[in-house]
Formats: C-alpha cells, sequence, structure tokens
C-alpha cells in the first residue's frame, strides 16, 4: 500500500501578483503561465504521479472552498480542509496531520504550496522518493533545498552539512535556516556552496511531525488531537472553527523546522520558481527575440524589450516603447509598473484599498 | 431674419485617435475631454448661439446617421444629410450648399468640423460675425485663419496680406494657401507674421459657394443642381446615393478656395484646436503638478510625468514610473504609446487591419 499522502497548502492571497491576483481570486487559482492549468491544478497534477488522488488534501481558506472542488473535481468534499481564518503555517499543517492520523496513521506526508512551479517532473519524483525513504527510515523532518541560481534576496536559505545516517548523498544535515539575507550576504552564500535555498516542500512521516508538534508546540498538540473522533464526520467544520479561534498564529518554520535537531534536507534542482513576483515569472515564460515574455493573444508591441505583459485573450491592445515593465490587466483592472519596482505592488494595493475600498480587489 | 445656417461635417473617422475614436464610433462622437458633451455636441452648443437649431445641418456618412440623432436630439432627420460614401469635403459642402438654397436662398452659410475644441466662446461669436458680415457684403469666401502658437508641421498655412474692402482690421486677403510645412519653414512662417493655421472653418454667402462650384468646379454643381426637386423631400436620399456614385472626390480647398481669387481671412485667436492627436489633446486637458493629464476616475499613478492618461470610469489602474507616454483605452482596446511617436498610431490601426481583421477596429 502506497503511504504516501499529500498536503497541497492553497490558503494564500498572493498579493505581489496583483491585479491578477486578487483577494477573491488568488494566484494558486490563475494560469499564470498561460499554459491552460491553473498552479494548483499543475500542483495536483504533479502528485498524482506519486500518490493516488484520494490521497491528495488541500487545506485553504474557506472562502475558496468551492474554487478548489470546481478546478480539482477528482477531489472529494473531505479531502478540501477549510481553515476560517489565516493562522500560517503552523495551524495548517497540524490540522492535516491530526486529520490524516485517523485515515493512515502511518501515511508519509509530502507538504507543499499550491503555486511554486516545477519544471522537471521526473527529478522532482526522484527527489520525493529519496524524501520519503529517508523520512520512514530515519524519522527525520525533511526539507527541500533548492540549488540556488542567483544571489536572491528574497528568499530563505539553508545551511547544511554532511549526515552519517542519510540514504542518498543528496540528503544533508541542517545547520541552519537563514532569514532572507542581504545581497552582499547572498552573495557569499552563493560562493560558499552551503547554502541552498528553502523552498517550503517538507516530508515527514506523521508520527515525526506529531512528536515534533507535541514537543515544540504542545498547546496546538493538544487542541487538534482534541478532534480524533471528528475529523472526517459532519463535525469536523465546527470543530476546527472552535480550533482556530484560539490557536496560535505562527508558521512550522518558526514552530518547529528552527527547533528540532533531526531536521534533513534534499538539494535538489528540479527547474523551481515559487513565482512569487512578477519577475519570477517572466524567467519561466516563453519570450520573443527582443526577450518581451508576452501573455495574451491580441497583443501587438512595437519597440519593447525586455517587458512582461499579460493581458486577457479577448483584449486588443498596441504596446509600443516600454522596456522593463511588467503590462498586467485582470478583471477589468490595469498595472503599468517597471519591473525593477515590483515590490510596491503590494504598496499599490494597500493604497487602492485605503482610497477606493475593498470593492475594488 | 436670421439667415445664418450652419453646415457641421461629420463624417471623419479619427484613425489618430485610436483607440477611442474607431470607424464605428469615430473622434466626433466621443467626450474625449471628459467634460460631459461629446465634441459634435460642443460644436452643436456653440452655434446655437449663433443660429437657430432648425438651421443647423450636420453632414456624416449614413453609417453615424443614428448616433447624430441621438447625441443631437433637437435636430429633425431632415437636418442630417447622410453620404453614403466619403468623398472629401467639396461634395459635402456642395450637397448642403444645394439643399440649402430649397430653404433659404439668401442663405449665409457657416462651415465647420465637429470636432474641433474653441475655447473663447464669445470670440469665437465676434469672428464669425464679422466673417458673415464680409461675406455679405462683398460676397468674399471667407475662411477662418487662427493664430498660430507654435511652428506646427501638421496644419495648412495661410498667407495674407492687407485687403482693400474689409470691414474690420481682422479680414485681411489671401495670398496663398500652403501644404504642411517642414519644420524650418514653419518657424519662419512663425516669424514672418504673415501666416496663419487653415481651420477648416469656412463662412460664405450661398449665391457666392454656388456661384464658386460653377466656375471651379462645374460637373458637380450640375450633379448636385439637377436635385432642386429632391431636397428636402423623401427622393432626396435616392438622388443623394445616385450623385454620390458617380461625383468627384476632392477637397474644397483644392478644388475651390486655392483657386477662387475673392478669398478673404478672419484673424482669429479663441483656443482653438482641431484635437488632430492624443498630444494636442494633451494640452487642453487639466493637468496634475507633474504634467500628467488624465481622465479617469480611477487611475492611480506613481513616479510619473507629462503623461496624456484615458480610461473608463470603471476601470481600475494603477501606472507606474512613465514619463511623456499615452495610455488609453477604449472598448477593451488598450495603446500605450510614446507620445513622441503618435503619428504611428495609423500605422498600429493599419496592422490590426491587416493581422486581424476589420472586427478588431
Amino acid at each position: 500500500m502506497n503511504h504516501t499522502h499529500v498536503i497541497i497548502m492553497a490558503g494564500g492571497i498572493g498579493s505581489r501578483f496583483w491585479p491578477m491576483s486578487t483577494t477573491k481570486h488568488p494566484k494558486q487559482f490563475i494560469d499564470i503561465l498561460g499554459v491552460g492549468r491553473t498552479l494548483i491544478q499543475q500542483t495536483f497534477d504533479r502528485f498524482k504521479q506519486i500518490c493516488p488522488a484520494s490521497q491528495i488534501y488541500v487545506v485553504t481558506h474557506v472562502d475558496y472552498r468551492d474554487l478548489v472542488l470546481e478546478q480539482l473535481p477528482e477531489l472529494s468534499p473531505n479531502q478540501v480542509l477549510c481553515e476560517p481564518s489565516r493562522r500560517n503555517t503552523a495551524p495548517c499543517v497540524a490540522y492535516a496531520a491530526y486529520k490524516v492520523r485517523e485515515i493512515d496513521p502511518e501515511a508519509t506526508l509530502v507538504v507543499a504550496p499550491a503555486d511554486h512551479l516545477i519544471l522537471n517532473q521526473p527529478e522532482f519524483e526522484h527527489i520525493i522518493d529519496i524524501a520519503c525513504k529517508q523520512a520512514q527510515r530515519t524519522h527525520a523532518l525533511m526539507t527541500l533545498g533548492i540549488k540556488p541560481s542567483r544571489p536572491d534576496t528574497g528568499y530563505g536559505y539553508i545551511q547544511f552539512t554532511d549526515s552519517n545516517d542519510s540514504i542518498d548523498p543528496l540528503v544533508k544535515k541542517v545547520k541552519t535556516f537563514t532569514e532572507k539575507p542581504d545581497l552582499e550576504i547572498a552573495k557569499q552564500f552563493l560562493e560558499s556552496g552551503d547554502f541552498y535555498w528553502n523552498s517550503g516542500i517538507f516530508v515527514w512521516t506523521l508520527q515525526s511531525i506529531i512528536a515534533a508538534y507535541e514537543k515544540f508546540m504542545p498547546d496546538l498538540a493538544e487542541l487538534f488531537a482534541n478532534g480524533k473522533a471528528k475529523y472526517n464526520t459532519p463535525d469536523e467544520s465546527a470543530f476546527i472553527n472552535s480550533v482556530y479561534q484560539v490557536c496560535t498564529n505562527l508558521s512550522i518554520d518558526y514552530g518547529i523546522m528552527e527547533k528540532a535537531k533531526n531536521v534533513n534536507v534534499v538539494l535538489a534542482d528540479f527547474g523551481w520558481s515559487d513565482l512569487g513576483t512578477w519577475g519570477s515569472l517572466y524567467t519561466h515564460v516563453d519570450k520573443d527575440q527582443e526577450q518581451n515574455g508576452v501573455i495574451g493573444d491580441n497583443v501587438m508591441i512595437y519597440d519593447c524589450k525586455n517587458n512582461v505583459v499579460n493581458l486577457p485573450n479577448d483584449k486588443l491592445a498596441v504596446i509600443q516603447g516600454l522596456t522593463d515593465y511588467i503590462v498586467v490587466e485582470s478583471d477589468n483592472t490595469l498595472l503599468i509598473c517597471k519591473k525593477s519596482e515590483e515590490q510596491r505592488i503590494k504598496q499599490f494595493v494597500n493604497d487602492i484599498k485605503h482610497n477606493k475600498g475593498e470593492n475594488y480587489l
């Protein structure tokens, strides 16, 4: 029997991808690459190669429940875990772990965000396989590290060292997790060769992650353990709603990974991007000779270089004389912004909330 | 009795104002300045100060008949002269002149494009009054010259000299009409003080313009004279359709004004623009401290200078980091273009016709 169960985390709102990504329709539910499948659909497709669809769960905000079921019709409602409020990843993973324990106490869990891009599927499957085997063999908490291709200051880094009990040369012992570095530090990380990007993709046995919750977040462990009789029943939803009113708001990185001693990393290089910004999207779309990445069937460009353009297919557009810009329209909302200023998109969205109200977002 | 009759020419397609101006809905039918009245409505309002609404006629392509009647509900259908095809201004003015002759043979005609901007209404009325009186006194063909404010290479110029029989110091004798000059010549024109812009606004008595047609375009005169019994009857439309199949395609400037000897110009300075391009529009809209002219209720701009932005009121837009651009959307069509390249808009429209077909325009 395949004991691998996959938890797809799909509760984010992706405000840096505004205006395509909005609170009502966040990035993971959008075909942001223009390939015919939304990001969560691509993630689901990817994991169906790893375990049966019936062992894939999506944790999301209750507001997105219908979107998830619509985009992933193979899921039963019981596979969509609805959070009544956003409490970061520690409660999210705990909810999934305690629920899955009532289905398969021997489970190995793969936890992954819904909105990442992975280009090399066979290599991804190979890495997940290594991570599962290592987790099962040693009960280590596994995280996937991504080989850095540039001194990016937008990611956390994982410093690693050799491990005594690794089943594969790609498995290393985690020495430290580091915050997002400044550029100078990031360059040093890259040169040293001992630092990989923190992907936010985790693998662990149910047994070991529950032990970790009990050790490092005992209050949270107790809260979710109390639901034993309610998971996978009509009472689950009311139980979770009450738990989320009192549970802590913390990431699993802070709450567990940075504290646990038995943390390993698998060194991965499978064409990964978290698609966190328009700039990171730009590196993954097809580009013309002038390095414009254009999505949209009716966009005509003249004298343009290095732009990322994403317009609805039914929109006719003529764009002339832009270099290094983002031009995006979605839901009758237009953004024109220098690529170098894309970090300010969150600010723009806040300004809109402040000046125009939530209804405009 | 007021014998002044006004002919508003409204048959153009204004392709340089794409995408707001399209073949289906040209510039004159758009509130391009965002003031609450379309250009043809503003023109109509202007002339209602000069003669009764019942003496104002609009010549347009038959496709725009309903648009005219919708936007100018004071007009009766008989005041909307429909051309079955575009034949430039000589047939257009002849049609109106021969038709009005059957209504008021003593008429003085004021002929003006539908899509010009005039800021100083009292001065405009004063100039029209001078032109009418001079036309009635001397039977001169009157044209309005506009005091040039810059060495514009987009206009024709009128060179003038003193006149012996002028009723007002502002009335001069036309020496030559010149084509659009190059920049060096335009600068010399401006320095000399003897050249004004050719506005395309004319005043003449019915008697003198018909005499001019008979002298300089006798074939056209005969064609339209043949309709004497049909104007202002149910037979007018069929008659005009047959005339337009055979009549010449020529401007009244080439056909008559440049040949006639009795042409006078009134020197005018009433805040005029032909709104021929986005750049000329830019000079007439309200601008913010950074010289951005923005039309649209929900446009937020950051780090922008000297742009002209015209977006639908229901469209939310964030525009960051543009200087000297045109950003316009209309009917789900977007244009982003450097102001300095706006002469290429016609080319863009042709490219779209060629690549996408007429349906996209």
